[in-house]
C-alpha cells in the first residue's frame, strides 16, 4: 500500500549508492542543491571521525526530472563513492579480480556480521559489512530530501534536535561527553527528536492495524541502523490518564489543545497537532577500545575489527530520521489525496 | 512482502469480529481451544472493568482447517459479539433501522474520534468509536494464537510480563496503584515485555530498510492501540559502546554471549539470542473523572463521553503484543524457509 | 499498491465463503439486494447443472456497514453454504470427526488436484478440490458487487455478453451446442466480453510496468478459474498499423475517435473510450464422459472423479469477469483520486 | 508478495536506464556478458529501423555483485543511453536549460500521449513519450537476464519464437509481410510464444486469486508495451472438454501427459509440463504513413508525430516476454523455497 515507493542499493565502498523512487506526481520542483545540503547535514555533527570529513557527498539525478520538475516517472538518484578508486579491485564485480585483501572474519559485536554471514553463507564478513554499514543512510537521506521538497511545496516543514548524548543534556555537555568518550576509545549514543508541522488531519487510519501512521513511522525509524527505541509524543510512563490525554478546548470557534503529549497522533491518525517522534540511538558499535569476539575462520576468540572512527553520530541520525519520516508522510498524503500532478495535489490538500 | 497476511474486520458492538489469514502452509495443527485460552488471557488482568467480565470470547473457525489441520487455504476466524442482541438495531446494516440512539458528538481526547470524524466525514462519533475501540485487539489475539501454534510446532516459544504500572514495579505495587487510580476515577498505563525463544538466526535482513526485523516488529507493536513507545532489547540511553554491545565468546566451540542488550537483533536480523521487545502503553483514555473536550454538534466545550470502565489494561496489552510479534515471526520464517506444508517447513528450519 | 484490498476464504462444502474488503471510503451506499442479484446472475445461464439450481446464494454483511452506508472500516461478506448440513462431519474442523468418506485420490485432469496435492502434501484430493472449486467465484462476485455499487455511484456502468460457445456465435447456436455437448457427456467453453463505460481518463499509468491498467486487468481475469486467454480491445492479429490504431478527430472542440480497437487503453491508461475486455474460458474439466487419469493411491490408471454437472458456464464467467474488473477499477480510482469519504471522492472524480 | 522485486527508471533520451533488483539470494553467478547478449537479442530482428542499429546497449553493474557473485544485497543495473550527448540540453534536469526544442503537441494514436498528458498535466508530449517509449523494455530485458541466470543455475531453461507476423506464418512469409509493410510506410504486429522447461511442480497456488501463476504471468506480459492479448497454453476456443484437458497416464511409475493444452498450468499452479505462454503484439503505432490526430496546442486536426522507424518488433518483443516471465518465475521459486543463498536454494529445489 505504497504510492511513494523506493528501493535503495549500493555497497559502502562500491561504485556508489543508487535509489529509484516511483510514484511522485509530476510538476514538483526538485533541486539537487537541497539534496546536497541534506547530505552535508548528515555528514556533520560533533564526534564524527575521519571518513565523514573526506567525503562530501553529492547527488546526481539520472531520471524522472526535466528542467527542474518531476515528470511523474521514476526518479533515480546516484551518489558516487568518492574513494571508490582505492577500492576498485577489492570491490570489483569481475571474478577475475578476486582478492582476499580487506577481507576479515572476526565478527564485530553490535553489527550484522554474525547473523548476516550465517544467513547469506559468507566467509568474508566484508560481504556483510559493505551493505550493513551506516553508509546506506546517505541514499536514504537523499530520498528523504526529495520527499521533503514535496512536503515543503505543501507547506509542511520539520525540525529536529538532539535531546541527550551519553549522560549530557545540553550542547555543552554533549561535547564534554563526546570528548571523554573519544579519549577513552569509547563511543556514545543518545536521544533525538523530530517534529513535523502543518500536517493535514487524518493521515493514517484507525481502521486497520497496518494503516496506522504511528506504526508506519515506528517501522521507518526503528529500521535506521543503531536505533533501538522509538516514541511518539511523550513517553507515558508514570503519567495518569487525567494528566496524559490532551484535553480539547474552543478558541475562536476552533478546537485547540494546550498540551501535545500524544505527539500529534490519536487513533493512528494525525490530529492537527505537531507530529513529535523521538528515538534512541545505541552507541556506535565500532570502538577503538576493542570488544571481545570470535573469529569465524580461526575459531578463536579475538578482538573486533576496527574500520571507522566516529565517536558519536546522533546528530546525523536525526537528519536520517527526518528523511525517513518525510518518506512516510509523502506516501500518506498521496494515499489520502491521490493526485497525479502537483497542481492537482495542491488543489486538494 | 507478506506470506502470512491477514485482514481483520468488525465493529465493537456489531455482529462480531472476523479475520482471514492467507498464506499458512498445510498440515499445521490448529486448536480452537488454544485460541480461546489466549482470548481469555486478553480479558484478564487486575484493573479490568465490567465488559471484560461479561464477555467470554470464543472463536469459530469458518474455513481453512479440516480435521484439526490447516489445508493451505485461507483460515477464517469469527468471534461473535455476545452483547450484539442489545445493539442489533443500533448497529444495523439496514437504512430503515436508522436511529440516533447511542450516538454522540463530544470528542473523547486520546481517542480516534476527532481525526476519524474529520477524515471519514462522520457526525456520529460512534461510527469512529466502533472500529477504533480496543475491542479489535480480540481478533488480533486470535490471529496471533494461530501464529503461535505454528511457532510452537517449530519449537519457538514466548513469555511476557508487566514491568511497570503507574509508578509501581512489583505486582503488589501494581495493585496498589490501580486501586488508587480506580478510586479517583483515573486510569494508568505501564510498560510490558515480550520475549521469544529459540528463533533461527537470520530472520529479517540488513540489505534493505523495509526487511529489517526490528522495523517490522516496531510497526506491529506501535500499531496496538495505546502503545506510544517501543524498544528492542535494552534502551541504550546512558550506555557507552564498551558497555552496551554484546561481546562474543567461545564455549564448547560455539559462539556465545554473556549479555543480550541488543535484545536478539543485530543488523535487522535475529542473532540467536532471545528476542526481547518492550513497549509502553499510555493510560486508558476513557476516564470516569471526565476530561474537558468539545462537542462537534453544539460547538460547545463539554465533558468527554464515558463508555468503558477499565482502569488499567497493561496485562492484556502484553497478550496482544505477544500475538502481534507472533504474526511478524511466522511471516519472516515463511519468507526465509518457504515451505507449503508443515512437513516441508520442519525439514528446513 | 492496493487501496481496495480484499481476502477471500472458504471451502466449497464448508460452512461458507467469507471476504473482508479493506479500503472502502465511508458514505457509499451498499445494498445486500444488489449483491444477491449479482450472485443470482452468476448461478444462471444455459448449461448449468444440478447444484446451481439448489443453491440460491445470499450474502450476509458482518461489518463495515451501518444504516446502509460504509463506515470506512473493513466490510465483511459471508455467504453460507446451504448444503453444509450434509457435509458437516466430512468438512469438520475437529480432528475427532476424521473420516475418509468423500475422499478421493484420482487426479482430475484440468483441475488443481495434481499440482495442489504435490504442493500441499495431501493424500485426499478433496483437500485441494474444496478450495480450487469454481465455488470460490461466488464470493468474488459478492466483492465485485460491492465494487460495482461504488462505481455506479460514480456513474460508471458495465455490461457483458457471451460472444462464442463451442462453435456457436448466437444465442440459438449456444443452446444447440450446449444441448449436443450435454447429450454426449461433454462440456464447452467459450468467449466473453465485458465493457465498462464512463471511466475517467488516466486510470493506470505508463510510468512503471506494474502500474499499467491492462496488466492489472489481465491478472484479475486470467486468475478466474478456467480462463486461458485475455484480450484488451480487438485482438490485433492480422491488422496493419494504419488499420488498427484509433485515429483522433475533433468534434465540437473535443477529441473523439471513430474506432476503439485499443479497447479504451493506451500506454497502460484509460483513454476515455469504453474499456473492452475479452476472455476465453476453457471447457469445464469435470465431464460425465470420463477422462483418463492416474490414482495417486493405487498408482493405477483410472477414470477421473465426477462431482459436478454443468455443461457450460461461460455466462456465469462473464459475471465473474465483470466483478473482477470492478475491483481493479475501484482500486485505480482510489489510487488516482484518494478520498476517504464518498463526498470527498465525488468532488474529485 | 514479492521476494524478487525491482523498480526500473529512465527516459528514452535521458542519461540512461536504471534498475534496482532487491531480493536475490547470495552466491548466484551473474555475468554482464549474458545480460549484454540478451540486450543484443532485443535489438535484433527483421524489420527494425535506424535507432536499433546505432545503439548497442551494454549494462553496467553498480551494486550487489562482487567477484561475479551476488551478495544478497540489491543489484543495480545501468544502461547508458549512447546518444545522450545529442540530447543533453533537451533532457536536462536543470531548469536553466529550458528549451522547447523537440517538444511536440500532436497526440500520437496508439501511444500514451493523450491519456498521459491529461493525467500528468503536461503540455509538451515529449514528457510522456520519454517514459512510455518501448526503450524502457531494454532495462526490463536486463532485469530478466539476471533472473534467467538464476533460473539457469536451477536448470530451468527457456526458448521463444515468433508464430505469426501480419498474415505470415513462416519466416519467409514474415520477411515478405514486413517488406511490403515497410514499402507502404505501414507497420505490423504478430504473435509470439515463450516456453519454459523444467519448472518444479506447484509454483503459484490455487488458494487465493492473486497467488495464481497464470494471473501473474498475464500481468507481466500484458504490461509489455503493445501487447493486447495473452494466452496460457492452447487457446481453448472451439475445443470440447473431452478434447482439451490433458489426460494423465502412467509410464514407468510416473504420471505423464500426451498433450499440453493447458500450457503447464492447472489450478493456477505449474503442473510439471512445459510452461507455454503466447501473446499478440499490436502493430507499432508510429507509422511513416501518418495517422490523423489532434494537436493539443493548436486545437486543430493534424498528422501524428513520427520519431521511430521500426516496421515490426515482434522478435524483440519475444525477448522481452522471456525476460518478464523469468522475473515472475524467480519470484515464485523464492516464495516456494525460501533460501537466502544459492547453496540453500539448490538444496531445496
Amino acid at each position: 500500500m505504497e504510492k511513494f515507493r523506493f528501493l535503495t542499493a549500493g555497497e559502502s565502498h562500491g561504485k556508489g549508492l543508487t535509489a529509484i523512487i516511483e510514484g511522485i506526481p509530476s510538476g514538483f520542483e526538485i533541486s539537487p542543491d537541497f539534496i546536497n545540503e541534506e547530505l552535508k547535514r548528515r555528514q556533520q555533527g560533533y564526534g564524527r571521525g575521519g571518513r565523514m570529513k573526506i567525503e562530501t557527498d553529492t547527488v546526481e539525478i539520472l531520471s524522472g526530472i526535466r528542467f527542474g520538475k518531476t515528470l511523474g516517472s521514476p526518479v533515480t538518484l546516484f551518489i558516487k563513492n568518492k574513494d571508490f578508486e582505492n577500492w576498485e579491485k577489492i570491490m570489483s564485480t569481475d571474478p577475475q579480480d578476486y582478492t582476499e585483501e580487506k577481507s576479515f572474519s572476526a565478527y564485530r559485536p553490535g553489527h550484522a556480521d554474525f547473523a548476516g554471514s550465517v544467513k547469506y553463507d559468507q566467509k568474508d564478513l566484508r560481504n556483510i559489512l559493505e551493505r550493513s554499514s551506516a553508509r546506506q543512510t546517505a541514499i536514504e537521506v537523499a530520498v528523504g530530501a526529495v520527499a521533503k521538497q514535496i512536503l515543503n511545496q505543501l507547506s509542511i516543514t520539520c525540525e529536529s534536535k538532539v535531546l541527550q548524548i551519553g549522560n549530557g543534556f545540553t550542547e555543552e555537555e554533549f561535547h564534554k561527553e563526546i570528548d571523554l568518550a573519544k579519549e577513552s576509545g569509547d563511543t556514545l549514543g543518545g536521544k533525538l527528536e523530530v517534529v513535523y508541522y502543518n500536517l493535514p488531519v487524518g493521515l493514517g487510519s484507525h481502521v486497520h492495524w497496518d494503516r496506522k501512521l504511528d506504526g508506519r513511522i515506528a517501522q521507518a525509524i526503528m529500521s535506521i541502523p543503531a536505533i533501538k527505541a522509538v516514541e511518539i509524543g511523550d513517553n507515558p510512563l508514570g503519567f495518569k490518564g487525567s494528566e496524559y490525554h490532551d484535553q480539547m478546548y474552543l478558541s475562536d470557534g476552533k478546537v485547540i489543545r494546550k498540551t501535545n503529549h500524544a505527539g500529534g497522533i490519536e487513533g493512528g491518525m494525525t490530529n492537527g497537532e505537531p507530529l513529535v517522534v523521538r528515538a534512541v540511538m545505541k552507541p556506535i558499535p565500532t570502538l577503538r577500545k576493542p570488544l571481545n569476539t570470535v573469529d569465524s575462520s580461526t575459531k578463536q576468540e579475538t578482538e573486533a575489527h576496527f574500520e571507522r572512527s566516529d565517536t558519536c553520530a546522533v546528530e546525523a541520525c536525526a537528519v536520517v530520521a527526518e528523511a525517513r519520516i518525510a518518506c512516510v508522510l509523502v506516501n500518506e498524503i498521496l494515499l489520502k489525496f491521490g493526485g497525479d500532478s502537483r497542481k492537482e495535489l495542491l488543489s486538494r490538500v
